[in-house]
C-alpha cells in the first residue's frame, strides 16, 4: 500500500520517499511511456509526489522523458517516461566449456556479448577471473562507446553459491569448493554504484526465461539448464523459489535411478550422470575431441542408432526427474535450455513419453517446451537480475 | 508497517482498523499474557488505539484478560490478555483406514479426539460423511459440554483438493475424483462463523509439526506422511510451501525405481509403490488382515528377516526419495510421521544411510526425525489451521 509522499528528512520519512521512489520506478519499468498522470492514478500518490519523485529519477539518470506523449488529459498532454536506455548492467559468466560477458541495457537490449571456448574443469580461480576481468573490460569499453553507463553487474557460475558472502560454496564440475570471490567481483567493473553479485548458473537461466521467454506465457515452471553439469530453477508465482539456502531447483543430482553410475556431487544414479553433455557423448561412443555436439548432431541427422538411442535415454531419465520434480514443486510446465534445447527433436518425444509413462497427466505434452534464448540465457537472467536490484535501490543515486 | 488507527469508518479506515485488530490479536497469540502496553511497544500503536482494539477483541470473545499480571508499568500493574481457551476449532480427517474428529481450543489443546478404524478405500463419500458427520456431532457437544464454542473447522483428507471450491480433485487411496463437498462441509458445524474447509492431511499434519512439533528446532523441512499412501508437505521459512495450485509436497509419487511397479496414480516406480503401509506389508509377507501393524511390529522385534529386509527396502527408497526434494526444495531436515514413526527403530538406519550414500551431507543424520504426534498430527494441523484462519480475521466477530 502506497504511503504519502513527503520531502526527504531524517528517519522513518526518509524511508517512507525511498519506497515511493521505487514504486514509482517500478511503475515505470512496468509501463514504459507512462505519463505522470498515469503514474498517480497506479500508485494512490499525489500528482504533486509523483512530479516530485519524477524529478529525483530524472537527475538521477536512471528513467528519462520520452519525446512521444502517450496519453493526456485535458488541456496539455502529458510527457511519457521510459528507463534510460543509456544505462545497463554488466554479466559475466563462467561454465565449464566457455567464458562469456555481456550488456544490457535498461531498454532490454543484450548490447553486447562475447564468448570465449575454453575447457575450465579443473581450472584456478586465480587463473580464469583474470580472462574474465579482461572480457568485462572490452564489454564496458563497448558500452562506453554506444553511450551506456553501467551501473552494476553479477557474476553466474555453474554450482551453489553463498551470494551473501560471494562465495562458490560448490562447482564439482569446475572442480571448485569454497571459493572466496568477494575481493575478484569488483574488479569486474571497477566502481560501479551497485557492485557485482554472484549467482548459479541454471536460476539466472530461469529469470532470463521468466523475463524474457517462456515466462509471459507460464508464470510457473520448471527450468533446467542443460550444461556439462545439468541444473535447475524453479519459478513459482513469477518469482524464483530459490529455497532455504537459495539452492533449490538442483534437478541434475535427482536421483533417477538407484543403480545408477557414481556422480560429481559423491552420489550416485542422479540425473546428470543420464543426461549431462559429456554422458550423452560418452553413451553415443564421441571421444573428447570438440567439437562434439556438432559430431552429435551430425550422427543424429544421419539416424545412427547410438546416438538416437542415447538421446533417448537421456530425454527418459529427464522425464522421470522433471516428474518427480513436478509432483514435489506442483509445477506443471518445464522449460529446457541449453544442450537439451539443441537436441530438441530427438529429444523431445523421449522425454514426453517418458513423463506420460511415469505421470501421467501432469506435465501436458504442450507444457514442455525449449528456450529460445540459446547461450545467453544465463548472461541475460545474471544482467537483468543486476539491473532490477539497481531499480529497487534508486535512492541509491538520488543525494 | 502498522497504520495508525482510527475509528471505524467507511471504506478504507475500515480497512485500516481490521488490520489492526488482526494485529494485535497476533501479538497476543505469539505472546500469551501480553499486557496493552506491551502491545503497543510490539506493534508501534498508541497506546489509546490498542485499548480501543482491545476493547472490540474482548467483546468478541476471541481474547480474555489473564488474572495474572504478567509485567507492569511504574503505578498501576498491566492485566494480561490471553487468547480465550473457551473458543476453539473442529477437526475432522477421511483417511484410508480410518476416520477421526478431534477439538483444539484457543490454548493449543486437543480437548476431544475420537478415532474409527474403517477400510474406506472403494467408499463413496455419501457414505463416509454421514458417519462423520455424526462423530463431529458428538465432538461439538463434547466441547459445549467444557464449555467450548466452536467457531471454524477444517476437514482434511488423503488426496489432492481444490480449496477454494472444496472438491478432492484425486485421492486414489480412496477412490475418489473430482468429489465436491462444498454441500457437505458445513454439516460438519452447522452454523459455524467461520465455516469449514478442506485441506490435504499431509499438509495438515506438516503444519502440526510447524506449531506444535519439530518446527520448535527447524525453520525448513520436508515432512512425509506414512499412511496407506504416502504424502508430504514442504515448511520453507516457517510456512507451507503449496506450490501453484497447492500441491507440492506429493513425495510419494517421485519415481524412486525407473522398473518400479506401476502404481495407482497411474505412474511406476513411485516411492509409495515401495514405503506405502501396504508395499510393507506385501514385501513382509503379511496377509489382509488387521491388525498388519501389531504384527509387522512383533516379527521386526523377532527379527525376521522378511519383516526386517521388507522394512530396510522401504528405507533406502524413502532415502533415495527424501535427497532428490531435498536437492529440489532445498530443504535439509525430514521430519517422518505414521507409520514411519512406528517403524522408527528399523527405518531409521536404512534411510540415513541411503541418504549419505545418494546425496552425501546433505541431510545429516540429526536433521531426520519422527514425529511425536502419533496419530493425531493431521487433526491437529487441520484444527490449527482454522484456528489461524478465524485469528487472521477477527472482524468478522465485531459489529
Amino acid at each position: 500500500m502506497p504511503h504519502p509522499s513527503t520531502p526527504p528528512t531524517a528517519g522513518r520519512v526518509g524511508d517512507v520517499r525511498r519506497q515511493n521512489l521505487a514504486l514509482v520506478l517500478a511503475g515505470i519499468h512496468r509501463n514504459g511511456g507512462v505519463t505522470r498522470a498515469g503514474l498517480a492514478a497506479d500508485s494512490g500518490l499525489t500528482k504533486a509526489s509523483v512530479s516530485s519523485l519524477v524529478a529525483d529519477l530524472l537527475e538521477s539518470g536512471l528513467v528519462c522523458e520520452d519525446s512521444v506523449a502517450r496519453d493526456g488529459e485535458r488541456g496539455r498532454p502529458g510527457t511519457g517516461l521510459v528507463l534510460n536506455p543509456a544505462r545497463g548492467a554488466l554479466a559475466a559468466e563462467i561454465n565449464v566449456d566457455h567464458l562469456a560477458v555481456g550488456v544490457l541495457d535498461f531498454a532490454g537490449q543484450l548490447s553486447f556479448h562475447e564468448s570465449l571456448e575454453r575447457r575450465n574443469r579443473g581450472s584456478r580461480p586465480g587463473e580464469l577471473l583474470p580472462l574474465l576481468v579482461d572480457m568485462a573490460e572490452r564489454a564496458a569499453a563497448a558500452a562506453a562507446a554506444s553511450g551506456i553507463e553501467l551501473l552494476g553487474g553479477e557474476l553466474t557460475v555453474p554450482g551453489l553459491v553463498d551470494a551473501e558472502r560471494n562465495v562458490v560454496l560448490s562447482a564439482p564440475n569446475l572442480g571448485w569448493a569454497g571459493v572466496d570471490l568477494s575481493g575478484e567481483l569488483p574488479k569486474l567493473l571497477p566502481g560501479a554504484p551497485f557492485g557485482v553479485s554472484l549467482s548459479n548458473e541454471a536460476n539466472s537461466a530461469a529469470l532470463a526465461e521468466l523475463w524474457h521467454g517462456h515466462g509471459a506465457v507460464f508464470p510457473d515452471f520448471l527450468y533446467v539448464s542443460g550444461e556439462v553439469g545439468v541444473g535447475g530453477g524453479l519459478v513459482v508465482g513469477r518469482r524464483l523459489f530459490a529455497g532455504p539456502q537459495g539452492h533449490a531447483g538442483e534437478i541434475g543430482h535427482m536421483v533417477v535411478h538407484p543403480e545408477g553410475p557414481p556422480c560429481a556431487c559423491g552420489g550416485r544414479g542422479c540425473l546428470e550422470t543420464f543426461a549431462g553433455q559429456d554422458a550423452i557423448y560418452s553413451a553415443a561412443g564421441i571421444e573428447q575431441d570438440p567439437p562434439r555436439m556438432g559430431r552429435l548432431l551430425n550422427r543424429l541427422s544421419d539416424g545412427d542408432e547410438g546416438a538416437v538411442s542415447a538421446v533417448e535415454q537421456a530425454g527418459r531419465y529427464l522425464g522421470i526427474a522433471v516428474a518427480s520434480t513436478a509432483r514435489v514443486a506442483n509445477v506443471s510446465a518445464v522449460v529446457l535450455g541449453g544442450h537439451f534445447a539443441a537436441l530438441q527433436e530427438w529429444i523431445a518425444p523421449a522425454l514426453c513419453q517418458s513423463l506420460e509413462h511415469y505421470a501421467p497427466g501432469l506435465v501436458p505434452g504442450g507444457n514442455v517446451v525449449f528456450s529460445g534464448l540459446g547461450q545467453t540465457g544465463a548472461l541475460i537472467g545474471a544482467a537483468a537480475t543486476s539491473v532490477r536490484r539497481i531499480l529497487g535501490s534508486p535512492y541509491e543515486l538520488i543525494p
